[in-house]
């Protein structure tokens, strides 16, 4: 199996809701350094995952949906905590959606699986793996 | 397939057994920079993989049985080389135990599967992962 | 020359005010992986340049002020920007302060200079230095 | 299952053949830091995955037949695209064979799997995993 | 003193002369992640050291000229060999001309040192720093 | 000014005396990854700092003193700490006699400084540096 991994990063403010979270109850931020990793069993005809500068095109289109901005304000996540690991699942489904729509060209659709981590500090990361 | 990893790290003294381990035969020691990754299929009712100041405080104590110690001293290690590689399979056990008494909560019971990794230098690092 | 770093973090919310900061304007956040390094000729009479356990403890009771924060809210930063480097340097002279009051104990008293450096991203950071 | 981790790196010049590769399409190179993990169910008697050493050493003659050199004037590439993700699965069959060969010794033969990772820089790395 | 730091990357072609060079002499290549760091001893009336993305744009021309390049084809480099240190002083002294004519705007005049460090791979940088 | 820095690592075991040790008064160990930085103001005749495989020969020798040994047991070191700083600087002392044995060549008379690093773990390290 291949694996092409690229990174980018978005910086967010959000607050959660739940006693468990103490004081990140508060309005507070972070900045998530994003590592999206592209699986697919074989090569295409050019030696590629992916067009890799396709690929950071459509990863940062996504994160530009959330890059400075409040969390807290976006209609979608109303009710849900916009956690790490939340974030990871959402940068999946967006990105899963383009792959679907075509954004990422023919080889775009010999991807198989794809990972999504949200590294959240030097001391925490979290991710979202599935199948495409 | 959701996954929250979190990093501490031991700083311990050991010596090795057998003439594979060359120059490592003598006392020498390490610090073992130590992640810990938790999965899940789906989040909890709060967005969460797992409690992450009760993960840290869990496996600061795990680590706490070993750091800042010499590891040739422990009793359940006697015949045994505490490589990095059997060290990780050691935190993974402590830390399966410790979620399987219920030390994560509810959440942590909700954990199917856990990998360990300690990184012994900028050039090398062991894993261990299993099935909770 | 000495120096010893030690590091630490802090998730903070704030907005900035010019055009210049063109989308930062908007509320957003950042994780500040922040690393403090102490400076000082000589070794004290342990060999040591700080004791790094309370050198931490003092560091985090620093970062506790705006850790979890909305910094837009703090009175002591109204009419300026709490950029990267201005926090930076907010950050040395609590720190600065604190070694003046002792609370890094007698070897406190021999650092000559100190440096705070804030990672806002894998891509840029800040620092202020200064003598003590 | 275990796995252990070893990193070294080469440095190579090379050009693409194909639009989709841009400005690449030039003589160009890069620096790939190469991470090699193995992976066994079991320890051996030496509680290690692998000799770290022997490993090592193997690994330094793999990427001994490209580091320092122009992978265009490699003959066994010829037609081929020499991409992160399509070295790595050079690097890994190479290695694959060695292990095969035994130049792992014994405990070599007890690996079941590997994968290789090829970072060409701090924003994206390939890899190729599969069976051994 | 406070500083700002940016990091970005070029990947090059090069080949060596001289015997100390051994087999470096032969074409090969680099990633070279580059990080330039600002310097100025005040802040300007933004709490800025330089505007953050006009630094990284003016970097990113500066890189332009040499990135996914064979740097033995350009003229200005003959007879000299493009080491890492070599290279970070021509990175130094082009951003510096840039930040002279007024590129960085008038933050930029406010700068009074600078610094740039070129990574070669895990194992070694160099850096050329100076006044401004 | 340009300075160039190589890295290597030794993992040594010790202990500390004085109260202020806590646990670490207990023989632990640690994994030292080293930074050497060697500066001088001009390049030389093959635009070098330094032979960088010469230096980091001279380096593995000088680590090799320490590597793999519990530093107890060494005479040069009793009545003192080996603290990170310690040990910072007594490889800055050992690569400081070395270069002025011509070590390093003619090209190592030309450095007019240097530093060293120990990083004890991914919280903390700690450094020497002094003219030559």
């Amino acid at each position: 199996m291949f694996s092409l991994t690229i990174r980018d990063h978005m910086m967010i403010a959000h607050s959660f809701h739940g006693e468990i979270f103490g004081p990140a109850q508060r309005l507070h931020g972070a900045t998530y350094v994003v590592d999206v990793t592209f699986k697919r069993p074989e090569l295409d005809q050019d030696d590629l995952i992916v067009d890799i500068a396709q690929a950071g095109q459509v990863l940062s289109e996504v994160l530009g949906e959330f890059n400075m901005r409040n969390l807290d304000e976006i209609d979608a996540f109303r009710g849900r905590n916009t956690t790490t690991e939340f974030m990871a699942s959402i940068i999946f489904k967006r990105l899963a959606r383009a792959i679907g729509e075509g954004q990422l060209g023919e080889t775009g659709r010999g991807l198989t699986a794809m990972s999504v981590t949200l590294h959240e500090s030097h001391l925490a990361w979290a991710s979202y793996e599935g199948a495409l």
